[in-house]
């Protein structure tokens, strides 16, 4: 049974952290940090320095804020615990630096994107890159997002770019007729990207491959942050045997 | 039974002609024109002058080239025999005038698109509009297609905006991040219109609709040229109890 | 501005009235019912009757529980509100026993969906089932649905069987392989039905259509109770101009 | 330059590959082998043996009848010859006694598809199996098509089921509802498939895998033999360095 501490437990991504890890049959929520949070059903503290004196776990997991992360990661690291990050804001640096501090063999990993079936969209759209002349990548989002294309839309036309290692043969911006530009979508390492924003999807991506006669689709659609949790147990279950900097959920993943 | 002439009877959309008009339960091939046509079992003519001659028919099918396609229609119409017309190049006047010489009442009818799923999702398109704030476009073609975005996804646009009357709400080209200018498509009346291109695809358009917590989307997709066939058969079934020049398959469909 | 009631404002899908109807700029939110309420920014009642007598409002939304709706609509139609209802269990011969005693010209409006976007997809399957010789139903909901296929998906399926008026040419049962029944679906009314169930849904259903060549496509997806709301305001904006019982969204769709 | 012969090159499948081979920059048609062939611009042959007997050529491609294919397997491997052979009908005792024979290390290479994206969807399935409670399998083929489910469906859910090593915990056809027999699919190894049949189709499969808040879906859409192009390419191209028998295209993807 690994034991759990969930930093943050009463936040959004917390308190669904203690439900998955709870629903889990190898697992057990040990405790919860959270300045804010209210008693309840496991032992709760307003620190990780408290939670370290009373002990009890072997893991944290840590969904806080840029503000905190640094400081519960090297407290938790110090006493020889595991850590599971997801929490932005950190640089590969800051990263390098804390896990080099770790007592006891313990293991940071820390993801930028948690939700298993991203992850494999984006390994499968490297693997199919080198075999179709032709990919695009459509990605639609909540029309409250700020920015186009979304981040994994522009890693996913990056790994098929450098996958592929050579030029796509479909007509680019030169066919766009006058008064539509932007028809054939922005170009990411010579991967056109299109951005579709609507109040009627939360987070949902396509990547489109083409050669004669065939198209092969991935696609991936999450409407919840629940879909984090799958990849969450992943890590917990997986740091207890690694040691040191882990980065992305893919390293554990085949 | 109706007794169809099929002008062009030796060419590609022609011989599909032929084949699905045979098929029909309601019609039969009469009579084939083409001036580089070879001898078949139904009766053959070099030109619509012959044909006319010989009569035995009731509607002439004509997917023939731009400079030929009037001069046939005016003899046809001419001679009392409705018209079912695909071949494009004609302007909306010489249509009129054609049809102004019309004997007999015959009718005249022409559809830029005779592939019934391509009309019904713009059909569906222009009703769905007035309920969701947003709606894009996704066009899907060939990758020896010359242009984008394709005019049936211009016309889409165009019909969602006049339907709805409102300017959507959605972020447009302000949240395109630098170095992907394009992201968020072209913006036709202030439709966002997005092209992908690829050896996989014939023809293929989504209309994707938007709003709190739900999207509704309108695929079509078009894979051999035998897709119009439908559409001809209905215009054959249609012409007989009208008269005068009518555009577009929708005015047959419900 | 219409003044609303929201019967069963401290429920979660009363609560998502309140919050669409504060959002709108036609509407607001005059009084809540419930008794189990606590306080908030509008007046709160716990019975019907007691909002009844302090009045102040056009209309009474009513997401509660199959025990209580009769009660609520029976005072609110005598005191001269229009109602809409979207609490399910009521029959027909029970709406229409209820209508009959309403004053003042208010109106019952009742919807089992609603779910704009659903409703056009059926009026939409409904529309395009008579141009297609083949139609099939393909539902998605999440694991712990309890019956299959859903009672969209089977009025879906009826609506389009009324609709085209004849058989399907599509192969049906005898082709599948032995160990394999259940392949082709289910069939109602002649219309192959397909159930998918996964976690990582809420609810979608895709109607496709196919003819020569080509197929429509018509999806509707759902991720969260507040895909009503859009219904529901159309509902409130609409009965005021109505009266006696009506049922369905579609009647004030298009 | 591999010098490519060509067997069955008057036929569909054949002259695809002559298209196809023609075009690729890499090899050239060397010659076609077929007893029905008209003369073309390479030099063409009845026989095997006159082709064999004349040379010139290092690559063998056999779309040919299962009637004839072993004998054109056994003389060319017996000459030395390497071969891709995509002709059905030959059990794996035979392929291994034909490639028992192969002389100069030549490679008999068999695919019983040739569709990149086909085999990658496949191996896709495969690799995400292990994540994801649920997995359907929906296949949509021309309403031509005489069994259900499709061999490709059928294997895929087999590679399913033994990739994750765990039951679907998914509701099955004990959900289904009196006269819906069939709404959950029929059952292969656990993995529910279900077959659309439509002449808007040619050959489609979509697997789709769930598990919280998120769906991951492989779509592959072939719609023309060109479609096995790319995989006859790759298999031209991959035999030179091998030799004896292989056994499907994925041997030489990734």
């Amino acid at each position: 049974m690994i034991r759990v501490a969930v930093a943050g437990y009463a936040g959004r991504m917390g308190s669904a952290v203690v439900d998955a890890v709870t629903a889990a049959d190898d697992m057990v929520v040990a405790c919860g940090i959270d300045p804010h949070g209210e008693a309840t059903d496991f032992p709760t503290y307003r620190s990780i320095e408290e939670a370290v004196e009373a002990g009890g776990f072997d893991v944290v997991v840590d969904f806080t804020q840029p503000s905190v992360v640094a400081h519960n990661i090297d407290v938790a690291l110090g006493a020889g615990k595991d850590c599971v990050v997801g929490t932005t804001g950190l640089s590969t640096e800051t990263l390098e630096g804390l896990a080099a501090k770790a007592k006891d063999d313990a293991c940071l990993f820390y993801a930028p994107n948690f939700t298993t079936g991203a992850v494999l969209m984006m390994q499968f759209a490297k693997a199919a890159a080198p075999y179709f002349p032709e990919a695009e990548v459509i990605e639609f989002h909540h029309a409250r997002k700020k920015d186009a294309p979304s981040g994994t839309a522009v890693r996913t036309a990056q790994m098929i770019a450098d996958a592929r290692g050579f030029e796509s043969s479909a007509p680019g911006k030169e066919t766009e007729i006058e008064g539509a530009e932007g028809a054939r979508g922005a170009l990411v390492n010579g991967v056109p990207v299109h951005s579709v924003r609507s109040m009627g999807f939360v987070a949902t991506q396509e990547v489109i491959f083409g050669s004669m006669g065939q198209t092969l689709t991935i696609k991936h659609d999450s409407w919840d942050r629940t879909s984090y949790m799958p990849g969450v147990l992943l890590g917990i279950r997986s740091v207890g045997e690694r040691s040191g900097l882990i980065i992305g959920l893919e390293t554990f993943m085949g």
